[in-house]
C-alpha cells in the first residue's frame, strides 16, 4: 500500500487523500494512516487542502520535498549525470565526454565527481539513491556487467556496490537501453505506451523492451541485444568477435570506419576535407557532409538505415509493439536516417502490425538515460515498503 | 479469491483447506466459505479428509468432477478436437484431415460434429466452455480472425460466437501457436518455463510468446508472426503476397513445392519415385526420401533448418528466452531438422543468451493445441468470478 501511494505520487503528482483512497480502493482512514507512516519515514508529506470537489475538502498529499536521486547513464564515448527530485524530474544534468574502454575505476571516479559536483551545487548532502546504466549486458540482480563486448575490464566489476558505497545510498545497475526505455516511458514520447521498443543507435546498437508497462530483461538479462543480430552472411568483424552483426554495419563506430574509408578512397570530397582538417572522422561528421550535398555520405546513412530497418521489421513481426522510439547519438544524423528506417520497417512488416505503429525519434536525448536510471532507483527505494502493505 | 482457488486446483490438483489457506494467504474460515460458494456454482467440491500433517486433519478440496471443456485446434490441413476435465487433462481427442481453405462454415461444422461425437461418447450433454484455435492472426477480444493469409473466407468471421451458440457454452478464439504454447506450458516440456517461445513449423510458421508465465499477444494481437520475417532479399512469393518470407522457404507448403521441383528436375530419384507413385508430394515425403539416403532430400531439410535457425538466432538475441519448443507437422522431419536449427541458432546468437537455452521438440504433438485451447477457456470460465474476489 505504501509503495502504491509513493508510485502514484511519483507518476501523477500531488493527490488528495480522497483521490488516493479512490485510486487504491481503500478507505480514507487507511490512507491517512499510511500517509502518516510515510511522513515519519521522510518520504511523503501533507501539503494543505485540495481544491474542493463539492463535498468536504480533502488533504493534499505529495512526496517529501527533499527526496533526491542520482541518475548516471554511461555510453561508449560520453556520460550523462543528473540529479532528480522524488518525482524523477531532472533538477540538474550534465553530459561530458568519457572513454568507457579506460575501465571501471577511472570512469566511475569521473561519474562520482560529476554527481558530487551536482549535489553540491544543489546543496544536497546525500541522495536517497542512485541509478547507473552502462552500454552492455548486466546481471541486474548482482549489479555487475556480464561479458560486455565494448567495455574491456568491466566484466564482473561490482559497479552497483561501488557506487552505493561511495554515495552512501542504495544503488542499482542496468543496461543503458533499459534505462533509456524507462526514461522515455516516464517523461518522453512513450508516456502512454504499454508495449514498446526503445532502439538506441550509438557506438553500439541495443534495444529496451517494455511489456505491459514493465521492462522485459530476458532470462539472462540480455534481452534486446539486437546489435549482434546478423544481417549479412559475411561482413565486417564486430566487437563481439562475430561477422555480419547489425552493429558492425550501422553502429557509430562502423559509420566512422566507412566514412574514413570513403574519404581515403576519394569517393567523398566532403568527408575527405573533414578528415584532412581533423585527422579522424566520427559518425556525426557524416551529417556535415550530407549538409554539403555529398552523395557518398547520403549513401552511408541510407545503408545504415536500411539494415536497421531490416532488423526492426523482423522485430515488429515478432513483437507487434505499439511504438518504436529511436534514440542514441547516431540519431543526430537526423531525418534521412529515420526516413530510411521507417521506409524499410513499414514495407517489410505485416500490415496488421504496422497499421498503427509510430516510429519516432526520442525527444529527451541524453536525458532519457539519466531519468531512467533515477527512476529505476526510485522504484527500488519506494518498493522495499511493499512487503508491509 | 474464487478464481485463485480454481486455478490452483486446476494446476496443482486437489488441495486441503489448510494448503489453500497457506498458498493464498487467507484464513481457513475464508477458504471454507469460498469453497462452499464454489460448490453451489458446481465448480468445486469437498472430497474427504486430507492425509494428516501432524495437526488436525483438513478437508480436501478438488474441482467438480463433471467440469468438461472442449478444445479445438485447426491447422491448414488437419484439425484436432478434444474433451478435457476441469484440470484440462485430455479425456478423449481425435485428429482428422481438413482443408482450411474451404472457409469457416464447413470447417466449423466439421469441428462441431467431432466435438459432439466425443461428448456423446463421454456421455456429456453440454461442456462448460470451448476453446478454438486457428492458424492465423486473431482479434482475441472480438473473437474473429483478422486478414489471415492462409485462411481465405475467414477474415472477420465470428468464429468464437458461432461456436458458443452451437455448443450453448462460452467460447474463446485464439491463434494456433498461442494455444500450442499454452498447451506446452500446461502439460508439456514448458511446464517450468516462465519466458519461452513455441515455434510451430507446419504449412505456415508462427511463434507463441510467453512472458512471465503469460501469453504475450502484441498490441494488435499479431505478435509471433515470424513466418513473414524476410530471410532473403528476393525469393519465392509467399501466401501473404511478399517475397523472401521464412514461411515461403521453410514452411510445409514450401518444402512440398521444392520436393516436387527436385523430383521433376531429376535431382532426387527417391522423391521422383514417390511423386510417380502418389501424384503429389508433401513435406512428410521428404523424410521418406531421407530414410533412403537421398542427398537432395537431406539438403532440403538442411536449408529449411538453416533459415529457421537464422530467424530464431535473431529472436534469441532480442528476447533471451529460457526455452524454445519446436512443434508442428514439419517436425515429423525429425532430428535432422532439429540439428540444423540448433546448430545455426546456437552459433549465431550471443553466447550469454544461449548458455542455458534448451531447444527441444514438442512431446505433445497434436494435443498441444487442444490442451491450450481448453486451458484458455478454463481461465475464462474460472475468471469471471475474479470481480467478486
Amino acid at each position: 500500500m505504501q509503495t502504491r501511494i509513493l508510485e502514484r505520487l511519483r507518476d501523477e503528482g500531488p493527490l488528495s487523500r480522497v483521490q488516493l483512497a479512490d485510486l487504491l480502493g481503500v478507505s480514507r482512514t487507511t490512507i491517512a494512516a499510511e500517509v502518516a507512516r510515510l511522513s515519519e519515514l521522510g518520504l511523503a508529506q501533507e501539503v494543505g487542502q485540495a481544491a474542493s470537489r463539492g463535498g468536504r475538502r480533502s488533504t493534499l498529499v505529495d512526496l517529501a520535498d527533499d527526496i533526491r536521486f542520482v541518475g548516471v547513464s554511461i555510453g561508449a564515448t560520453g556520460m550523462s549525470v543528473g540529479v532528480t527530485d522524488g518525482r524523477v524530474a531532472v533538477l540538474k544534468t550534465r553530459t561530458i565526454p568519457c572513454d568507457i574502454t579506460q575501465g571501471p575505476e577511472p570512469v566511475l571516479a569521473l561519474a562520482l565527481k560529476e554527481a558530487r559536483a551536482l549535489l553540491d551545487e544543489l546543496g544536497i548532502e546525500r541522495p536517497m539513491g542512485a541509478g547507473i546504466a552502462v552500454p552492455g549486458p548486466v546481471d541486474f540482480h548482482r549489479g555487475v556487467p556480464v561479458s560486455p563486448p565494448i567495455m574491456p575490464g568491466w566484466d564482473g566489476y561490482p559497479v552497483r556496490d561501488a557506487l552505493a558505497r561511495e554515495l552512501g545510498a542504495p544503488a542499482v545497475l542496468d543496461n543503458d537501453v533499459n534505462a533509456m526505455a524507462l526514461g522515455e516511458q516516464h517523461a518522453g514520447v512513450a508516456r502512454n505506451a504499454r508495449d514498446f521498443l526503445f532502439v538506441k543507435i550509438g557506438t553500439g546498437i541495443g534495444c529496451g523492451i517494455v511489456v505491459d508497462g514493465e521492462l522485459y530483461r530476458g532470462v539472462d538479462g540480455c534481452a534486446g541485444d539486437i546489435g549482434h543480430i546478423r544481417v549479412e552472411e559475411f561482413g565486417p568483424t564486430c566487437a563481439c568477435g562475430n561477422t555480419g552483426c547489425l552493429e558492425a554495419f550501422a553502429g557509430g563506430s562502423a559509420l566512422a570506419r566507412d566514412a574514413t574509408a570513403a574519404a581515403r578512397a576519394g569517393r567523398s570530397p566532403a568527408l575527405a576535407a573533414l578528415l584532412e582538417e581533423r585527422g579522424e572522422l566520427t559518425a556525426a561528421d557524416i551529417s556535415l557532409a550530407v549538409a554539403q550535398g555529398d552523395a557518398q555520405a547520403v549513401q552511408l546513412i541510407r545503408d545504415a538505415g536500411r539494415r536497421t530497418g531490416q532488423v526492426l521489421a523482423s522485430l515488429v513481426s515478432f513483437f507487434n509493439p505499439g511504438l518504436i522510439v529511436i534514440g542514441g547519438r547516431v540519431t543526430g544524423l537526423g531525418h534521412a536516417l529515420l526516413a530510411e528506417i521507417r521506409g524499410v520497417t513499414y514495407r517489410r512488416s505485416l500490415p496488421l502490425a504496422t497499421g498503427n505503429l509510430p516510429i519516432v525519434l526520442s525527444e529527451l536525448g541524453d536525458e532519457s538515460g539519466v531519468i531512467g536510471a533515477a527512476r529505476l532507483i526510485s522504484s527500488s527505494v519506494y518498493a522495499p515498503l511493499r512487503d508491509r502493505s
